[in-house]
């Protein structure tokens, strides 16, 4: 229709989240119009990040520098670790600025339907971890879904006997919520009267 | 907050069309966890056509060869031209396969609010391929919109003594609706029952 290539980039587009056929045409047809505005700016961030961003094989976020720039903040508290499904978790939790420790990313929770056993996330990689750096507390913020909360107390179950507190984040997480999609005040209260497993 | 590569990505995605902060972000993390799926494909992609799409002279058309596919196809119908406001309209019309003519893009449609005026628009252009390719018909598929109409009566003036004949599309367009929501159905019967304006 409009040369293999803009078919292409089409096809690029509506594979993303959120995008379809349609909404794809249209960004397509932006980008276009708007080369220098849109086109330029999105070539270039894709291949930056595609050269430089990493997975910090330490916590498991996404980062140009490796460590992550979390992991190598000598101003966070090493003994508190928060445990999180996603990096898309740990972005809210860093956007509400509520977190004053590192991370843990899980990548996804336990799910039966998914096939999603202990051996697909970092579990082992967390325990080590604990051990290693003298762990305190470790704050498990899982998804308030089925799923997630079998999973925190799958990794409580693994951590017991290590000698450190795990917490659950405080109810304020709304039943069948996303933790990416909560506001700033809803974190920053979970997590301040987060308790005990 | 995670490398100002990935914010920088963040950004250029959120000001596409349809997508905003949040699905950008989301967009972005897709787009990190699914190199090989998702980023390399979007980047190649944006890189060829970046190198390869241009402007047809001739009809306004995107494509990678100037002229574009349409003008150059000698099986089409040289003394018929489509008029459209915009790419995507052309677009419309060729996933429909109902317009067995030539294309011009307009460039957007005449709009006092927005300052758009008949100089903004390749009316020019329109006149002179009328004259040099000896067209027989011009159809003004413009919007169902005020300024839509007016634009097609402002250009149905200005070729007005060329001995042609001019039509707009047939009644099936929904008042105030865009053409390049319609399906091709519509198109269809709108095309097969333009009418002399």
């Amino acid at each position: 229709m409009a040369g293999a290539e803009i078919e292409r980039l089409i096809q690029a587009l509506s594979r993303l989240p959120g995008l379809g056929p349609r909404s794809g045409r249209r960004a397509a047809l932006a980008l276009i119009k708007k080369r220098g505005q849109l086109l330029t700016p999105l070539l270039d961030s894709l291949a930056d990040v595609e050269r430089t961003v990493q997975v910090c094989p330490a916590c498991g976020n996404f980062d140009t520098v490796s460590p992550c720039a979390i992991c190598q903040d000598i101003r966070r508290d090493t003994t508190l670790i928060c445990v999180v499904a996603d990096v898309a978790d740990l972005w809210a939790f860093e956007r509400s600025g509520a977190m004053r420790g590192r991370y843990h990313v899980l990548g996804g929770v336990l799910s039966a339907i998914d096939g999603v056993g202990p051996d697909d996330l970092r579990v082992g990689a967390l325990i080590e971890r604990a051990r290693q750096d003298k762990v305190r507390e470790i704050i498990l913020a899982l998804p308030a879904t089925v799923d997630g909360q079998t999973t925190a107390h799958y990794i409580a179950d693994r951590l017991a006997g290590e000698g450190l507190t795990i917490s659950g984040l405080a109810q304020g997480v709304p039943v069948g919520g996303e933790i990416d999609h909560l506001d700033d005040g809803t974190i920053f209260a979970a997590l301040k009267a987060r308790r005990p497993v």
